[in-house]
């Protein structure tokens, strides 16, 4: 390879994901009046008018991002459409048109290609998304995916991570948590198989945590229902690396501190039998698991009995002015201050 | 792997790229009234109401689309942000927002990545267009690059590839072949350089060419050109794969056959000297070399007197009907079938 800056060498492990991208796209300035939002938030936005569209995309890796020994290939698809869908409705847009680029090597037949794009038509029929481009070409190694997917909103409507205020109360769709549960399940029994190969998995009574790993949906519905309800979030983003990640995403970008309570953090029952199995605090699956594509939110506290009662909601704190700092309240105490670990660092940790 | 059809396996290699993006598209339907044109063209066409959004998407991978032992890192990101936005401009389109996608392993340093910005930078800003997101993420092996481009066009000004007519004439600008001699004369220094590590890359005086393999421009400036003369192309394509596939595009979506003549295809100097010295026809890199990123077009007939002393724009051939074929009348008399064999295939036959 070509070394640019002979002497010089700075590890990408050095400025973590986040840091390269910073470091990366400093010195690029906006310059269409168009570009509304560019680098940093869940889409990018760009005014078209009356509607703005939202444009996100999203690199999957073989080995990095999914393990073909426990991800069917149907699955795969799915999950590469669902994960990038749910980045435009936490834009609160409308998921629209899907882009899809495939590079894969020859050890995969064209049938393996075919169950990846049934799993990307079912999650586009069932968000009505139409496949309109891509760009299929052939790797050295493994398989890689690359999605983008374009979303439409009324200008008004679109929400931002950065626009929470202080007192706004901090919600979040679902259940946290059982997607990593999930992961830590189908990690166990690729262990158990690649001990003893006549191993049958040993997956009975586990359906919904394997299913939020693997078949992942984007939260429409939420949009739907808070749309009736009459309440605009003031924030959103969608919990792809942990609530602990996405919290300080919304704290940074909206110049805020907040607190979030241990005991109204949403667990499924069976996240929590599996957490115990796996020896992991459940509140540890859902601050730092990731993957849920949950909708974590913020609401003006006025919206509060608007809210309150809708199924599939739980308020679980609140934003503080910035110096109040980023903190769970634990059920046990002490209140823990919140730090990004997210998904990488607990693979480090395994 | 998952064996998706145990006992079926039909080689990635049976269907080719465009049969293997066809097999693969087809069970997906069209379900938004805002996707004008999916699959099919340089670029998606997206209605947003007056104007319409372009949406093109492209993925590179190391050791297949680049070689970094003889492409420069910052000519790498200059190169994959030129060529898609010269898809934008294969719409007729004004290129706007550009997202990339970014995989590497850890053999890439930061100052690498900070080259392949910097090319970036630059083509963002020669042509105003704005870095507006993007992924960056590990991988096992090699550097993988996915962009995608969002363009802007007025509903009318869009120009497809499936709408030329009988007797329109063909069009191309620029030269063609330029970028293959380039790549040929690259491709023979490594080899130089691989039994050789002492010797000194003999590339003098061959500029024009390397820059053509190295750095191709969209034509922006064509678009401008046509626009002031009066002339909407009736159809276009950018040739990336060589003028022999990208013809057989516009008579294969126009229902069109087409004639082409050998001496109104323009060739550089450089381009003809360097092919004698490979041993290849001039014509040959220009039908089948690609990556010239020129634009291929077709005009009505009655614009001829507009067209016909522009600089820069050669009128190469003219279209027929379809029963007609799609041929290229040799300077040495005989009518040849074209045939898309395109960059890949020349590569094997080397």
């Amino acid at each position: 390879m070509t070394d640019p800056t002979p002497g010089k060498r700075t590890e990408l492990s050095e400025l973590g994901e986040f840091g390269l991208i910073r470091h990366l796209t400093e010195n690029f300035t906006i310059e269409q009046p168009s570009t509304l939002k560019g680098i940093g938030d869940d889409a990018a936005v760009i005014d078209y008018g009356d509607n703005v569209i939202l444009v996100t995309t999203d690199l999957l890796v073989e080995g990095v991002h999914f393990d073909l020994a426990y991800m069917p290939l149907r699955h795969l698809g799915y999950k590469c459409a669902a994960v990038n869908f749910s980045d435009i409705v936490a834009m609160n847009g409308k998921p629209r048109q899907l882009f899809v680029g495939l590079s894969v090597s020859n050890r995969f037949p064209v049938e393996a290609l075919d169950e990846i794009y049934e799993g990307i038509r079912l999650a586009c029929k069932r968000y009505h998304v139409d496949l309109a481009g891509g760009d299929t070409t052939s790797s050295v190694h493994g398989l890689f995916l690359s999605l983008t997917v374009t979303g439409e909103a009324a200008k008004e409507d679109v929400v931002y991570r950065s626009t929470a205020k202080e007192n706004d109360l901090l919600c979040v769709s679902g259940d946290l948590g059982s997607a990593y549960m999930g992961l830590m399940l189908l990690e166990r029994e690729k262990r158990v198989f690649e001990v003893d190969p006549g191993m049958q998995p040993d997956l009975n009574g586990y359906d919904y945590i394997l299913e939020r790993q693997l078949k992942p949906e984007p939260r429409t519905d939420i949009l739907e229902l808070l749309k009736t309800a009459g309440v605009k979030p003031t924030s959103m983003i969608d919990i792809s690396d942990g609530l602990a990640s996405e919290v300080l995403h919304i704290c940074e970008d909206s110049k805020l501190g907040c607190r979030i309570f241990e005991d109204k953090i949403p667990l499924d029952a069976m996240t929590v039998t599996a957490a115990e199995e796996f020896n992991i605090q459940p509140v540890t699956a859902a601050m730092n698991g990731g993957e849920d594509y949950e909708l974590l939110f913020t609401i003006n506290i006025n919206d509060f009995d608007k809210v309150k009662n809708l199924e599939g909601i739980s308020i679980i704190g609140h934003m503080t002015e910035p110096n109040a700092g980023v903190f769970l309240a634990s059920n046990n105490g002490p209140l823990i201050q919140i730090e990004a670990l997210g998904w990488n660092h607990m693979r480090e940790q395994e």
